[in-house]
């Protein structure tokens, strides 16, 4: 049993949703909470997608698509092929329950609630009763710097399908953003944070890298969860970026990331069972532990694990 | 065999759809121009929204959707009904098909696309040769003054479902909005114009009041087909409303209507086969003929006799 009662854990797309399910059947609605990326999020048919917040919605709220590996469960495709049909644009592929989330988002923005409001709400009604707090009401916007140039984050990922060469990314927005107040106000009392396995450059940077969230956590354990198994990612192009970057795809690569670019945010790390060869070699305190979540059973098991970790950590 | 080959149409919604599917099996795109009402045009969810342009493209494409008698064939609604469950507004049905319509024709407006241009493009992209032009490129908004206030058309006709008594109608934006220059173009040298079946007071009231329709249709022979048969509308309020504006819901009281409203206008009238016996009242032209319009079939004789009707009245 872990003693850690408030956990804030980043997460940015499907991969860490994953471990987000199983920390919310572990931990209650006061006991977790989630920061969410909004790097990724951008306006598409005039309206305000954010494709993180929705990975975790629909995870948390059991209406992810299991077959696609994203969107929502029990989508049809309506709209977005007959928007094809009439010279509209079709290249992200909204599905027509999917559009609804979209819409009732952007209207709300439109009569100007922010952005955590619009989320709460939809999360709400969703019947989630964990609070998802996007990092920061203003906006980030993770920019690619590709062989084909700058690309808005969604254009390189879904529209180029990550083909293009990457060699560093740029958050628009950043250094204006605040850190969302009810981040700021739960990392006062915060246990531990935890962050999910997804990718360093593009989901999890632009959540740390957010103006008080380091100083904010500096007291707080925080453990990272590799997005990297057995030199390859389990979803994503984290492990094609890394190759791009001169990096080794290596979880050992990933702590060695996070440790140059944010000194003394890590107390642990957690890689796979599979990468247990290597352990000697992270510059801090890891565990080996199944990390590919397949079943729910999977996502629970390694949340208690994380959960443990952060109790050892603490002491 | 019909002479005239130049003819105008003028719809509303769906009833006049029927005739204008009939006439465009008789006349090539040459031939045949199509006028429609925008004053049931409404901005929802964002989206420009043009229902009687809508009810033709999709009549005149075949996708109509025959079971539900308004909007696309096929149609589906996960959208709509996502959204509300999402707590967004769903008064208005708008299917996951449709949806991509709107969306198509309000990112093409937000572009700086005229709303003629854009429905040329939806129209093409839709398989449709014939021309379908609004009545004009500026906002017409019909106001219907009703027991509960004033209200948008569509609220009163979706969301209120014709409920309200209704006392009157205002067309916001009338005395502004130019004549769309294709149709004032195209009747230079018509050699007919033919009112389809459609509400007097709001689908076909707006397109006859813009400013230069009359006079440029002054010369050219006009008939209009009336929407009520023994006593009832065929589809929609137009009856209900008749009788609320204390008038005989009857097919007599358009045609004095329109002679009354717009004295000149009309050459001739059309009245359904079961009318007949009032044919001796009508104070101008009038024929009795099947117009109750069920098959493509019945479509085709309608306009025919349209047609030649024209060439009777033109001598």
């Amino acid at each position: 049993m872990s003693r850690a009662r408030k956990i804030l854990a980043v997460t940015g797309g499907v991969g860490g949703a994953k471990l987000a399910v199983g920390l919310a059947q572990l931990l209650g609605p006061d006991e977790l909470m989630f920061a969410v990326n909004v790097g990724d999020d951008f306006t598409h048919l005039g309206l305000h997608i954010s494709p993180d917040i929705d990975s975790l919605t629909y995870a948390l709220a059991g209406q992810n698509n299991q077959e696609l590996g994203w969107g929502r469960a029990g989508e049809t495709w309506q709209f977005i092929e007959t928007l094809g049909s009439l010279g509209g644009d079709d290249w992200f592929r909204l599905g027509d329950k999917d559009m609804a989330l979209h819409m009732r988002r952007s209207l709300m923005l439109q009569d100007g609630a922010s952005l955590s409001a619009a989320t709460q709400e939809i999360t709400q009604r969703m019947g989630i009763a964990h609070r998802v707090i996007p990092i920061s009401d203003d906006p980030i916007r993770t920019v690619v710097q590709s062989a084909k140039g700058d690309l808005m984050f969604q254009h390189y990922f879904v529209r180029e399908r990550c083909a293009p060469s990457v060699h560093g990314f740029r958050f628009d927005g950043l250094s204006d953003a605040a850190l969302n107040p009810a981040l700021a106000a739960y990392l006062a009392d915060c246990d531990g944070v935890i962050i999910c396995p997804s990718n360093p450059f593009v989901s999890v940077a632009p959540v740390i890298e957010v103006a008080g969230l380091l100083q904010a956590s500096a007291h707080i354990p925080c453990i990272a969860v590799s997005p990297i198994v057995a030199g390859a990612a389990i979803k994503g192009p984290a492990a094609k970026m890394m190759q791009e970057l001169n990096m080794p795809a290596t979880a050992l690569a990933v702590a060695e990331h996070y440790e140059k670019s944010y000194p003394g945010l890590l107390s642990g790390f957690v890689i796979d069972a599979s990468d247990q060869a290597s352990i000697e070699q992270f510059p801090l305190p890891t565990i080996a532990t199944p990390a590919v979540m397949v079943s729910l059973e999977d996502r629970i098991a390694l949340a208690s694990r994380c959960m443990a970790f952060l109790d050892e950590l603490a002491g």
